[in-house]
């Protein structure tokens, strides 16, 4: 995909703006806000684009103050019309048949989401408002009717990201720099220091990375994910990641390593995409190389010691008891310190592991699903549990999150479905017997599992 | 744009149906309406691009009545929770804020928006979309119901070919056969009836043509322009498409004659992107060609003669009484016969021009736009009613629909706005003074109008 | 491949021509053959695409009188320097070492391959050498020392069209209509006669059309071959071209038919890329569809009758005595018309089966290689003889070159090598069993073979 | 430009060594020689893609010993037939006709030529006689018969590389990696010694880089030139390559600064495209920023402290006496130490400046042409000599070859064509009034000029 589309569409909007004369009595008024209004009326229909272009060349010259200001205007002033609402809500309640509902949900689209749509006509429209999104998040936690506005961001997105307009892209070293760069950027789970260590992900025939692209973002990937081809299983990230390691040669590769799975566009939150490109990017490994029997990712354990802290901390609850040393230990661990002596080490696998299975298999949020977002992620998509890795991860990082502890979840194709069935109806997890087999471990630690 | 993705897509599903198992019970029911329900269940959600392909290979292979009955089982039981719009109804008449408003909006949503966005997963999803809205429009005037599934489609047209989204491209010789014989297909306004004279029309130095395409739809154009460049404004068909006529050069030309304007894609009716095409193309012209000072189309009128045939005919409001000879006349023209006297001829010109000149500015629809639906079209986009020609189209269709007359609406960029708001608040007809003159002949005539 | 580069080159051209100043003496002489000096002048290295440019313009407007006067100054005044080269050739004949060889070689190189050169810097500077040349082989039968110049336009043309540089494109209607219409234009063994035609070659899925490019003749096809993917061997070209032949789906297909070969660019004459483009489409289609086991051509055998009549008129070595009613009804034939009566085309297929036999495979030129120029080529790339068709090709053509016969041609990867060492250096025809006993009805004719 | 062909090339040839079957007596010696043999045997003629291909892996194993030996047997195995050149040497001496020169000319073409053209049959056949001759060009300084091998390849890469072949392709962000890190490996004048410096000297609106491609080296440039768009003839590196330096908006461009240009490929020695490569981007350039007025380099001065060297360490003739402590000064600086005291600076440049403007207007070699290889590559192209800048360059290699002076070459595009003349002809330096002046200096030096 090139980025033609883009050139050619700034190239029109400069013009545009020239050939379109600002109209009389609002001449003045050039904020955001009147803008929008603009956008809305006759004369917005008329030159979207060139009004378009202005609000968002306005709206990059806020701060964030301003910026909020706007978007409390847009909660307030570009909402449904109460009083059409009120008169269909009765309506249909007189007559509550499909023509009377979809009257109804007619008339309660906020307004808003013809503003977003008219922005989008603007050159690099999606892209901006992508990030005025990004910057409207910021503002939520503290300001809860702003959840509106990010309601109808959320609603077009979904429907302008539909999985069926993106395309998948393999990112390698004849991928324009411009992209790369990004990759480096957005790499959130083991980040790239260098050009040099990018270069090692994406250039031998033995690792792949692919991405998708939405045609209207056409040099801003939405989500990659980084694969090493391999022999085995790997259980831990040094050998993936050396400088060292030799390179396999295809005959000998016979399973796909997903390590790293990154969004790239904080404006796209809740519009998922993971689950797409992992499935597409088994189908394009199984054609490429029929050999690839074995889909696994080498995933973190993100919550794992929060979660711990957590139930060793709380009084209420405790329901670990682990002994002052053994508290010590962990803690020096978080804080990235590893054992120096060898049966600390070990005394370290014993009680971490289980502990680790049981946060994988048995911590769940409300509804029942996981604790662990990771987990959460792949065995939504309809993974398996299928290794719990000690020393997999001995970065800070890694030390920080979960003892440097990884997990493999396994992605069999003929499987997928009814594990995802599982997962959504039954609320259980499906792991493999070694990792299940760790959980029998744990009544020998000394405490009491709630 | 290239077929790139097209190809990769659809590769990519057929391997897919390899890999996805198909789950136990449904196993036999491949019917559309099963096809439907299963996309919409968590089967759905981890299998949607084989379902979805599926689904549309099975509709590809039913008969019209079959169809029929699959889109009156989506009107039927893919229609929102009637209850729980009761119920977010009801809160909202209680608490009219907007929170509940978008919840309100949120409950009405009908499901086919969420089966049609899970069917657009499928490879060449969005035009198995469009193609299929084009099957149902064809049953709505019998079926009534089937109004909501169109609104559905509708919605989500409108959102997906945003204006945004769409690409600009010229098409000219160099452009791939396979959208070449599109054009001669779609042409809806001036036949094409051979690759010659589409060769004629795209490839020489003083005519353009440029079409708007969506990535998700590469090789068919959603809407086409022909342009011809001229050193005046053009007044008839026949020297425009003349085969023997002398290429302009490039010095000379100074003015943009658009004359013909066709829509490609009948399941995205209602869905307009011709505003959009014509300012855009402007906006290329005007960059790439600096000394063209005017933008003009040379169209039809298609509605006159039968709005003449009403005015004349119905004895309860007769406005005009033409003689009982030239009701001939006009009858003859109609159907095809050119009057062979001269004098005859002039009678006409008399008679028809001052009454074409009030059909267009004066014969208006219930909300105040005109009943010519070329006038409402450019007249809505900002354009003024410049010439009316006589003798500009002589073929059997130009005869039938206006005796042989064509217009000249002109584009002036800085004009297009103030324009498009008279039309659009005063409901006002902006026309040059030589149009508006003609009507002063009009009370000459025997009759009367109302 | 792009017409990029192309455009790219003849902006700059135009360009090029205004920053130029053209120098103070020669400024009048704008001639052909005086740009051609200044070209070759210290001024030329300098600004050699403009005056290259120049020169072309100023070509393109030449009679054909005046460009024959252009090619005589070529052959008279851009000859090596014979003093140069009496000094060098004596030099090496006084020590005939490898380094005096060489500065012979250069001494004796034409200055007009460094004009060539310098004109290969303008702007499609290749492609208007190749139609250079094409004039000059107009005049080269009456004009012999024109010879000169041809050889130094062959020398140049099969360094610049090595096979290394061609590329291979499948034309199919995704083809832009420029490149199609060359298709239309170049196809020289079964005409083309519209774009439903041409539509019906191409599109379908078992149809296939590739030709070769060279990078800087990016629109212009060199040569390209026309593929009809079967279950057997095709015999005749009817059901090959019919209107109403039924696809072929590809499971069954099994054999590739080559039914014609056409090279583009006169001004390429002896240029040869045919065996390379068998060769490379045989790879490409082994590729593809590896249940293809079978790759033949169906060939005319365009010189069959005009040899069978010097056999028969030259009353000095007849070697064949037809009786005056064959030889009637051959020469009925020859002009377009096939006997009525049954036993007449038994008769004629009984004599003309084992004649044509004889003349592919014992008719042969001075130095050993067939006389009929596709055998010839065929042969010559170590295909076998395999068929000889009856009633092969009855189009007017067909009837007057071979009285419709028509030959298969078997290329067996395996024997390509071994056929061709044959044919060269045992100057022997390899064919079919089927063929070869065809020569023992020979006898029997009326008539002896010298 | 993509890989396009490169990859197809090669999917071809590694199913063609399957197809083509090694022919009965050589099949085991595949040595280069042996290989060499056969393809210009009439196997070769059949099957010259796979044994290219063969030859090319094999030669890539051999160690540079093997090398050399190899290039012997092409010196001594693979010339023209002596017995030929002889016999058409007196052929022509009889009767030295352009005919008998002709044939004289294709007699001596050494059988090299050939083998290599057909060596460039192998897919990316070109870029390895590239690296093939990169090779030889090793050997040749203690192995001068094969400077005759050597005089083949130039001969062919003259013809190979015309500039009508070249395609002018800008390097910016967006360009591949692959290419990228090439322009950072191939960098020769001022080195990039990170991403970082390479994206600051591509990536500004006010920078530039334009390469030259072939077709056939896709992913490879062949040279490449850098400029800086600024309001003022640069005349020092380190505003040019600051990392703080600001951006300079486009309206105040009027001046193209090139002040780096790097052949790339080693094996293409003696095949030019830097002047061409100057003048198109000068092309481009003015094309895109009319405003442009003033086209120049800063230019390093590299061989003036080695002349200076030698004029002065001379004893039989010394032109320039410098006093013990100047030249312990200049001695210092070549070394990296720059004065500390301002007096010895001042000093310095007294005594430098004139020194550098007689080295560059009056140091010529035996055929008149200036002993500075960057003076003679842009004086040659028609560049005026415009400036001598004192402190142009202080890094180690600036200190060390000119004691930190640079230059500006003026390219004015009036007047190249006849400064390209002056040059050639008369063997001027043409140069301002400026840099002529700073000669009067120097008889004030204490020494004297011979």
């Amino acid at each position: 995909m090139t980025s033609f589309v883009g050139e050619m569409l700034s190239v029109i909007a400069e013009r545009g703006r020239n050939l379109v004369t600002w109209p009389g009595t609002d001449k003045n008024d050039r904020s955001v806000g009147a803008l929008s209004h603009a956008l809305l009326s006759e004369k917005g229909e008329a030159s979207s684009i060139a009004i378009a272009s202005e609000l968002f060349e306005s709206y990059g010259k806020l701060d964030e103050k301003q910026k909020l200001a706007y978007f409390l205007v847009l909660a307030e002033e570009f909402c449904a019309d109460v009083n059409q609402v009120q008169k269909t809500a009765e309506t249909f309640l007189n007559d509550p048949c499909d023509k009377n509902s979809f009257a109804l949900h007619v008339s309660t689209e906020p307004r808003r989401q013809e503003l977003f749509r008219r922005l989008n006509h603007a050159p690099d429209g999606t892209r901006q408002l992508v990030h005025m999104r990004h910057d409207l998040l910021k503002h939520i936690a503290k300001h809860p009717t702003l959840k509106n506005v990010d309601g109808d961001f959320h609603h077009l997105f979904i429907s302008w990201f539909n999985r069926g307009f993106l395309v998948l892209q393999r990112i390698n070293w004849a991928t324009p720099a411009t992209i790369l760069e990004k990759i480096i950027e957005y790499e959130a789970v083991h980040e790239i220091d260098s050009w040099d260590e990018l270069r090692r992900r994406i250039q031998p025939s033995d690792r792949r990375c692919y991405a998708f692209f939405h045609p209207a973002l056409t040099d801003d990937p939405l989500i990659f994910v980084e694969v090493a081809l391999t022999e085995e299983i790997s259980r831990s990230m040094a050998p993936v990641l050396s400088k060292e390691r030799v390179l396999l040669e295809k005959p000998k590769i016979n399973t796909a390593v997903f390590y790293s799975i990154s969004n790239c566009q904080a404006g796209l939150r809740g519009v998922s995409f993971g689950s797409f490109l992992i499935k597409q990017v088994v189908e394009e490994l199984a054609g490429e190389l029929p050999q690839i029997k074995t889909f696994v990712t080498l995933s973190p354990i993100p919550g794992f010691l929060s979660w711990l802290a957590q139930r060793t901390d709380d009084e209420g609850e405790t329901p670990f008891k682990l002994s002052t040393g053994d508290q010590k230990i962990i803690t020096d661990i978080k804080l990235g310190y590893w054992p120096d002596r060898a049966e600390d080490r070990a005394q370290m696998k014993e009680i971490l592991l289980p502990l680790a299975a049981d946060y994988l298999i048995n911590a769940k949020r409300p509804h029942g699903k996981p604790v662990d977002p990771v987990a959460r992620f792949h065995l939504g998509n309809g993974a398996r549990l299928e290794n719990l890795n000690w020393a997999g991860d001995h970065t800070t990082k890694g030390l920080a999150q979960s003892a440097g502890m990884m997990v493999n979840y396994l992605y069999e194709p003929g499987e997928i479905e009814k594990n995802h069935q599982i997962y959504e109806n039954d609320e259980q997890i499906v792991a493999s017997a070694t990792v299940t087999r760790l959980l029998k471990n744990l009544p020998a630690l000394q405490g009491t599992k709630l």
